[in-house]
């Protein structure tokens, strides 16, 4: 049928389903009148850029004059921050796989709650390339975690669920394809390795504490390379996990920076 | 000495270093004559409340007026928010392990950097109580992980070191007494969990996915409150490790709301 699913059979049983940390709520808001017509979702770290990315969203698609101002629907929440473009949701969702995973369920129930059908969600920013040009994107087909496998333990109380991680392939090589139609416009499909902190866990050596010589990490770095790690970030299993179970068309993108 | 220390033999050899997501750095900025007389750190989740904070220590301090604004340190970037109020700083950390993780390494390092003698950093902000008043607020002797256990498994690269969560437990006496000087302040000293994930992680019945019943999850709080757990929330494992790490004399004091 297209739409979002939840899988909860609590919710149907509760009067009002309140979206906390997005201000909103089933209650004080028309959820279906404000967000029916949306069929893609792109969401990043910062809030600035996911402002921006509105913007430009809404000049691309014709709906505003450059430099006009988009307003922030969860302005009521300084956790996250949501814009719209026409069809385009641009969501804001912090660093790291547990704020990322408070946004993502808020915004599956939202999209169900709306009866959205057939939306795609795009997982857009910057991230650590691994033996890549700068400048390239990285478009992932499966997010590996520190020991390069496609898995995402997720506790439930106190037990341990794994998690598939792969992504929608045919989104993969559609987004491939619109990259090849800009020039000079490194893009690459590959693995991503999604780890818990950035510092300790990325092999970074200048953080406060670092207990590994250059030589560990390079070696290390060289093995999630033949694994076939393309690039490193913080929330890409969780984002795959969610968008999975859901049934929302999920996709993550990345910018390799210098 | 107490000086802060840094565990990273590293840090000595570099010529510059940029505290990337405080927008500051040893190059770009005087850290001592910034930061050097800073006592104390408050760290929260939200950018809004921590800014609030920082208005309120500048009242309490006699510093400036009522309603007076505070600058944003960290202007340049939309990660964190830091103010400072005399000798107290106020910065927030976002939502999760992840997030307060990458703000502690860049803190310390801060301090480090700016010859910061005898810090004490405490966390506050809201907290869900389990089996007290509404209203209450926990200090937290041990971080304990969904399991009930007093450590926090941070992946180093491929291998998992095992940290202790314990915080100290002068700081938490002494700031018992000072909630005892308050007339209706009910304040109590217990563990506290730390988990991953806010819906599933913490036995929410309202999230995209759950997969257990009303019954499972009230077995799961009642066996945590019988492991001395008074509250739950996503930060206090990773703060309590860094900080015992690295000579900060640490606390974390969460107000239960209903």
């Amino acid at each position: 049928s297209g739409l979002v699913l939840v899988k909860n059979p609590h919710l149907d049983l509760m009067e009002e389903d309140v979206l906390y940390h997005l201000d909103l709520g089933t209650k004080t808001h028309n959820l279906p009148a404000m967000f029916g017509d949306i069929k893609f979702v792109c969401v990043g770290g910062s809030p600035n850029r996911m402002r921006a990315f509105a913007q430009f969203m809404q000049r691309e698609l014709g709906l505003a004059a450059a430099g006009e101002d988009v307003a922030d629907i969860c302005a009521g929440s300084d956790r996250y921050a949501m814009y719209r473009a026409g069809p385009v949701l641009s969501i804001s969702h912090g660093m790291g796989i547990p704020s990322i995973s408070i946004m993502l369920h808020e915004l599956i129930k939202l999209l169900h709650h709306a009866k959205c059908r057939d939306v795609t969600i795009i997982r857009i920013g910057t991230s650590g390339g691994l033996g890549i040009e700068a400048g390239s994107v990285v478009i992932t087909d499966t997010a590996v975690d520190s020991s390069f496998q496609p898995r995402f333990e997720q506790v439930v109380l106190d037990d341990v669920v794994v998690r598939s991680t792969e992504l929608d392939k045919d989104l993969a090589e559609e987004l491939l394809a619109c990259s090849q139609d800009i020039p000079d416009f490194p893009t690459l499909i590959g693995h991503t390795m999604c780890t818990y902190d950035f510092y300790e866990g990325q092999g970074r050596l200048d953080g406060a504490l670092c207990s590994f010589s250059s030589e560990k990490k390079l070696e290390y770095l060289r093995r999630a390379y033949e694994a076939g790690v393309r690039n490193i970030e913080m929330e890409s299993s969780a984002f795959a996990a969610l968008c999975g179970l859901c049934g929302l068309k999920g996709e993550s993108c990345r910018l390799h920076l210098l």
